[in-house]
């Protein structure tokens, strides 16, 4: 299968992952996106898949969200 | 400690878990470069911790290392 057709599988898993530690920390897309200093747009496009994230991105989020960054990646 | 500082951090801990399973799988940089359609440079930065890789390139560099995608985590 090609890099591109895993990498949206691969966005929309984590993106998934990302809403779910949201949820359960009880935090809405708006808390999420103050603490990291994002739109809450960027917070919703990251979790509906849509972005291509960097390692500093992820590293902001497990911050915020209070997991370590491999956790992110529990999927 | 502030994101950028601990994003350093985090760039090297990747870099080195890279490299670490390159080794493992008796891979040289140029053969783990070739696989992924990367310059030797590019590996090279990525394993000494001086590149904020994207999504899509952790992908690249799991599915040559015949990883998942968390295990580039594990640091």
């Amino acid at each position: 299968m090609s890099i591109d057709r895993d990498l949206i599988k691969i966005q929309k898993a984590f993106g998934e992952r990302v809403r779910e530690l949201r949820v359960k920390k009880g935090l809405s897309q708006f808390d999420l996106a103050s603490h990291c200093n994002y739109e809450k747009s960027t917070i919703s496009r990251i979790e509906n898949g849509r972005t291509n994230i960097t390692l500093k991105t992820a590293l902001n989020l497990s911050s915020k969200l209070e997991v370590k960054l491999k956790d992110l990646f529990e999927f």
